[in-house]
């Protein structure tokens, strides 16, 4: 049933994902599918849930350069390739629970990508106490911006540069917490 | 009836914002509504094209990386006090017309502001051939994902690390053209 509502999520858009079309999509009754989920939003929730319980794992490739330029190629390859990303990023202004579902996503991925900080201050590349999060934020913001919210074409080198930037300023120390100033 | 449109779509969100319902707001009959938008859609895109017609300047703090903290700190304030700006976004994934509207508004903002960057290679800061808009976007998107796409909370610290980082990425020449490498 969750492929199912992926797929009409991304064919259909939001507004015409409902339970029926969910059944009748899965080959289930509809009762099945009420069984399962009160709502539509409940229904999202889990299909970003699902895509969040996978087995990814953020570019290993021995910089912080490295790594955050890796990390922006992959969002930016998935923003192009994977509707279902900007389908559930529009649904998440419809519905609370998707919207609480995509912040659980994003925050589960920063965490996940954490270690790429992590290793940098190992290996002496940035300064401990850099702040990992806002590491990652300010790297893949800008591919976001410009594919969701301002829906431009794709800038491969934006997220190049924007990674190359943060991986400088992280490196200057600037991503330490009380670095931003007052 | 613009001013209408506006409250209405704060205090109600996209889903209750009708043609009846800012007739009823700016006390005219719905036909004055209907002879003047088709539809919600060119409306909403008629609220953002006011919002862009403003005489908004970017700041002028005489280096780069003060222009681009002063900058963050206005989004974070605007996206902390207007809520016809989360509004507009939200509608965006509505309404194509919507979408095109804050398309325009973001890329005449980021041409008002490519002065801030302009002036940065006139003083030396950073060299010819620094694409303005993506310095503008690498500094600014990272307030975007946290308050709009990510629902945190305020962080005015990730706006002026990530505007310091992007300074130091623009002074280093990494957002000239062709500097992201292949």
């Amino acid at each position: 049933m969750l492929v199912a509502a992926r797929e009409l999520l991304v064919e259909r858009g939001y507004d015409e994902l409902t339970m029926d079309a969910v059944a009748e999509r899965a080959g289930v009754h509809r009762t099945t599918v009420y069984r399962r989920w009160r709502d539509v939003g409940g229904l999202l929730a889990d299909v970003l849930d699902v895509a969040g319980g996978d087995d990814w794992r953020p570019p290993d490739t021995g910089t912080l350069e490295g790594d955050l330029v890796a990390v922006n190629a992959e969002v930016e390859a998935a923003l192009s390739a994977e509707a279902v990303i900007a389908a559930l990023i529009a649904a998440s202004f419809r519905s609370q629970e998707a919207a609480g579902a995509l912040r659980r996503f994003w925050e589960e991925r920063y965490a996940r990508c954490a270690v790429v900080v992590e290793r940098a201050v190992r290996r002496g590349e940035c300064p401990e106490g850099t702040c990992a999060r806002r590491v990652l934020v300010a790297a893949t913001a800008p591919v976001y911006q410009q594919r969701v919210l301002v829906r431009g074409g794709a800038d491969p080198e934006l997220g190049r540069q924007a990674a190359r930037s943060v991986a400088l300023g992280a490196a200057g120390g600037l991503f330490v917490t009380g670095a931003g100033g007052g």
